[in-house]
């Protein structure tokens, strides 16, 4: 519903006496972190002193979809999956580059070994970095940060002849939100880094086999990786051949009122993962019962738009003691990319996603859950459906704060698009045709998440000032 | 999980009041029925005197991804998607006809006029049905049993000189389990059929533009038809131009101990859908009440398995008073077809489809509520995945009993692989690492599903003795 | 270069003490074929008292891309290629039936066996023969000529109670121009018939291993079948297992002033193929003896069009003794399906297609030969660069009078398309630029092919009257 | 039938007062150049400080099928098509980057501009190159060549402070056969460059519309570009806005025995291509004639193997006076890229391909010409043909010698391969089957193309001793 562009990414190292099935795991973890990345999946391995990768455009289970991962033997590997609101369904013509440019993972030959690179976040300052660079005679394929990303690190492991040393360097130099897997042919190395305000999370698994890092823990739970902890802000772990053989935070902290993104909680990440020591799908509830302390409803029922909205649902239902009770079925067949082929019915896809519960609402007053407004013109259908279909009141309740300001870093919203922009609370209400309208406060959200290790970056919700 | 070919149907006929956006509402219907059929799709207009169709094998979105929609201006439309475990993914060679023979509908034309056919179920005399038409010199290019309908159709639609005699004296030669919904050039009717013990759902929906018909009413909320009623057993409706001409039943019954197939509401169709009187997310519920009556458990918390289990869970809870509790993630992108493309870690795929929220059931006692076991090799894998979560225990209640019978008229299990027909409830129970195990009782699945208006069909549990 | 539509077809017949390689043979006799028809490409071969096919869209080598052939093993097979000015690339709606309802072969099953048929040629009553089977309350579930004809076969089979008798009533019943090859699970028969005016050629090959027939003698030395005569007019052929079993003249001339289509000769046959004993090169060859008697010039040199006018241009230069030199090199990589994907240049087409031997042809006078002219564009951009190439005179010299009648049994030009409808010899050597103009005579092309054993059809190029 | 990489290359440059199509330009010449590349093609253009680009694999008109070349509006444009051996059809892994990383053009960004490189030939010192620029930090995203040549460019660029100073100091430092395009934003500059040795062949044209260069004539012609002049050995020639700013020759010479490769007029270039003052036909027509005068033959007739014999064929009749005749029709739909699927009749690939022309060559002594035997395979299989269609003698006559020593700089034949380095000459007619067989000699072959106004190359055909 946000505009955004993101990876996810997954890196894994595999001791010497277990088989080469690093790409396997690889691809069970993309495949847990797909719902973040439909657009573009990749894998790379180490084989021998070089390595190989295979990506493309589409779901991971479609870029793999062949023979590629039996071709992919290997003990060490990093892979990522895409998601883009920029990526150009046409394929027709691509700027300056081939069409799978913007898909990682990225390779890299430099002086004294190749390296394969993947990385989740925005770096703001990849111009300058590129400028820089393009000073010592370094020339660039394309447009995307990863290559700036790779071609700094390459650089930079030239010059201090390491790359442990260069992806150190490369990374004090890189700012903005950014997590960060290196494999490299020098000794097999893994190198997992996170920015030093911690914006996009990174965590760590173990399991007798080897070490394992992925951008949220699910995907490491699909895999068999016990869950070991978070890569801490500015830290960089080293693991060769399936152990740990560095770690170390050395990025020094450069961005205020910086802290890990809050829309992981809210929004981007999956209920089973834990971020920063706090579950996903605790910090929803949470999020639902706080909801529900702030706005509370004469109500009968609570239901949730699903499935965006179920688990603070459940939290509303907990808090006030309202049922829980499904109100909305969800066709699972019009995903995101879901395109309608005709003009007249374009507005239906609304009413093709979703179907009212009809006697499971009629006559009730409901407490209608979700985890934000957009434009406004999806809910305005939804809460229409609920009420045609014999609902006496519907209460809408949305567990984020109207997103106000642009963020840099991570979830891109044009803040002109969104309702709550344009229109006061009681204006929505009545615009959408909702009874009651209530967001969570920011307090109430920060409060939510209050378990959480590290402090948390509200910047798209409030006027942090300068960088 | 069970094995079977599936044909979803759905038909609509506008009046001349309004645009051509027929073949629109059939789409937006064969999404709403997508669930129960993802293998091919396809959608037939009346153009003038003649016809004119689109299918092909895949997604209904896939199917209708270009340009085609466009071309179907029609006021009347019929369409279907399949599913089936018969097809053959690869396209590589096909048995006596081209690779979409069995997509649907099927259009012919005889002596006086042009039809296009859709049906769903199974026609057990289809075999039999072919041969006598075969003495009349009449030819077949496939093997589909909707090749032999649209052709008994077609020859007794030229003797009968009418299309709706033709339709009747044809469907009462069909021997099995129905629904039908034939588009005809003969004065645009379109005729809908339900087989005389109503094994298969239709009904019908109307509004200010027409009527419209459906396999399940999902399909009819979805275009904004209102549901008027279920088509009855062995009933004739035909609507021409948005209205009902003709209605009655007219079809002898034929088979003993038949109504309609239980299967729908325990398994197939969609919760929102309405069958015969009887909602299907109610009647779910029902049996996760009964469940819980038939079959109570010490524990702390109710469990779904996502999303088959859900509804019954919900009426495990409230009989119970447990609270329903999220135990379980499931990837969203790792479907029905979804294949592993690698041998090593094939066993996998449960663990690439379910993640257990630890933080919600370590310590915990659980009841795990799901609407079938056939195998067990999956149930295993998701047991052990609670149990490793820290769940302390694991009480397993499935909503449906033990299938025991091949079914001619719909979902065709072999009776060979249900691990019920193997062993005994204890060694079930232990193969699968349950710290208990209950099915519910086949009355309390009747009483569950005993508002039904029709009698149920229930020969895949029971011994229904000949037909 | 002319509108039409055509099939072009190959059947098999392999004795048992061989291997099952009848579709590896009908494979390469199509692909020797392939001149004729890219448009679409099928196989069906006999497997035990089945029939499997395989056919779709596209290119003989893109249709049997994958493994279909390693799937059609048997003794006995039939295919096609077929060529359409009609089809729809877009793929995007088919009238009443699926994408590839016009690709041969067609399977048909009737009460005592079933039968795939491949046919060629216009049959002019289809209509009727449709008709009057639907009469007897036989539907059809396309347009297509080959379900009549296979319907018709089915239908008198059914009677016959012999799909050979069959085979004949139904031969009989056929008004037009066809050759039609039948696969048969009845003793594994292969039936060849041409109609009794020998429109379309149909030639039967023979080696220790079995019984091929084609509709040009190439595609039997492809397969090393040696060339053994062809097929009567009125005959019909059965093979079993490798051998002639029947072979018997028994259809009754029905057209007036028929015979095999001039065409072939002209325009359709390869050079190495002969039909009815003129070999194809010679009567080439002997259109450019003969247009050189008629149409001689002052010339220094003779060039051809590539590669439709090599031939008569060999035969221009024998007959007049000015050497033939190469003038005009073509791309091979501009053929007939080569789209020019942007406005701007379109005419560039021919440009991208030719270029012009400068070194050969400047300063020289030139007898260009080619074997028609149809709307003179292209012509006219010919003869431009052949003048800026430094040509002093192009006198232009055709090998076929212009097409004036339309055919109801072939070729289909619009007449109203063809330059030499429209204006006269000298407007048009103008209009293209030419120093002067010649086409062969009627009676000159008769002579051409006087060594031909069968009755020529020269309709389009004369008023035969009624049929 | 040789083993190589090849790039064909195109580059043009349009007056302001004209419109924006030099796309339309490229693509037309790429079209006349897709008989030596039809693995990949792509285009490059300036779009005011950048440069777009789309490029994939297939031929020429796959890649621009859909709306490419319509996004392509500019007035400077770089195009290559290539040929490879090497690329993996399967598309499964590719080694260390995507699918298309081999195909050009290839975009660089460095510091003061942006750049779109094509070349043709091979660079022998890439690799040390490489390693240089990797000395500077700089690193590497792929394996090619093209990535070297574009880096070493825009490092010099870079140092230079200009793009074309930037060309002359990579071009001096390259060491190999090449000729190379580059397309640069500082002005819209688009810089050809030729080695030092002239190995590949470049030629300029021009119209009233700009300028354009091209690796043959023919694709100047096709675009209406008047031939200017070759670009010399060693030469650098700049276009700007389509006029020609700068040329001069600059390179030094770095190679012994070095010049054009003859393989061009042998075997590589269209007939209709004038490379450096010696037209590719007169030069094939002349191998012909002192074949003949070497190798004279008792024969009635002169035959080619089409198409690769036919000029040598035409040679060869005009010298010794016998009539060339068609003795062997070759099917088009039978290609470079055509795979037989099955294995039972792989060696039927040849008979696919060829057909004798019986009635021409039935009792006829043969001279029969071609251009090259590798293997030997196919060859034996086309005499046994002819003899079996009746050929009483076949004399086979070839228009180059054999190859025998691998060459760094071009083709690319594994000499264990030829069968002239395992056989001696009357082995080899032996064992082709043929009654003699002649070879034209070292000798021949240079006074045949004499008239080239640059040294040839002739190290695949002698020992030239170091470079």
């Amino acid at each position: 519903m946000l505009s955004r562009e993101e990876y996810l990414i997954f890196g894994v190292s595999i001791n010497n006496k277990y088989g080469e099935d690093a790409a396997e795991f690889a691809y069970a973890g993309l495949l847990a972190l797909q719902h973040r990345g439909q657009e573009g999946a990749g894998i790379a391995v180490l084989s021998g002193n070089s390595i190989v990768c295979h990506k493309n455009q589409g779901l991971v289970s479609e870029v793999f979809s062949g023979e590629a991962l039996k071709c992919l033997k290997s003990r060490s590997a990093v892979g990522n999956c895409m998601y883009s609101t920029h990526i150009n369904n046409t394929d027709i013509v691509n700027n300056v580059n081939d069409i799978t440019e913007d898909v990682q993972p990225v390779f890299t030959e430099y002086l004294t070994g190749r390296i394969a690179t993947v990385h989740s976040g925005n770096v703001i300052n990849a111009k300058e970095l590129k400028a820089e660079l393009m000073t010592y005679g370094i020339a660039f394929m394309g447009t995307s940060d990863s290559e700036v990303i790779s071609k700094l690190i390459a650089y930079h492991s030239t010059k201090e002849k390491s790359v442990v040393n260069g992806v150190k360097v490369a990374a004090e130099l890189l700012k903005g939100a950014f997590s960060l897997v290196v494999l490299s042919t020098e000794n097999n190395k893994l190198i997992a880094v996170r920015d030093s305000s911690g914006f996009r999370p990174l965590c760590m698994g173990k399991n007798e086999r080897g070490i394992a890092v992925a951008s949220e823990s699910c995907a490491l739970d699909t895999n068999g990786f016990g869950f070991v902890r978070d890569i801490k802000p500015g830290e960089i772990v080293v693991a060769e051949d399936g152990k740990i053989t560095y770690e170390e935070v050395v990025l020094t902290p450069k961005i205020k009122n910086a802290g890990v993104c809050i829309f992981e909680y809210v929004y981007l990440a999956r209920p089973d993962s834990f971020i920063d020591s706090l579950g996903v799908y605790d910090a929803k509830v949470n999020l639902g019962k706080i909801l529900a302390e702030e706005n509370p409803a004469e109500a009968d029922i609570v239901c949730a738009v699903p499935e965006s909205g179920i688990e603070a649902a459940i939290g509303y239902s907990q808090e006030s003691g309202l049922p829980l009770i499904t109100g909305l079925i969800r066709n699972r067949y019009v995903g995101r990319s879901f395109i309608y082929p005709t003009q007249t019915q374009r507005e239906n896809i609304v009413k093709v996603k979703f179907n009212a519960m009809k006697s499971n609402i009629a006559g009730k007053r409901i407490v209608l859950v979700d985890d934000s407004i957009v434009r406004g013109t999806s809910m305005k259908i939804i809460v229409g459906m609920m009420k045609n279909a014999g609902a006496k009141e519907v209460h809408l309740r949305i567990s984020s704060p109207p997103v106000k300001y642009t963020c840099h870093f991570g979830v891109d919203t044009k803040s002109e698009d969104v309702i709550a922009n344009k229109m006061k609370l009681d204006e929505i209400c009545k615009e959408i045709g909702a009874d009651s309208l209530g967001y969570i406060s920011l307090d109430g959200l920060k409060k939510a998440c209050g378990k959480c290790s590290l402090p948390l970056c509200v910047r798209c919700f409030e006027n942090n000032g300068e960088m």
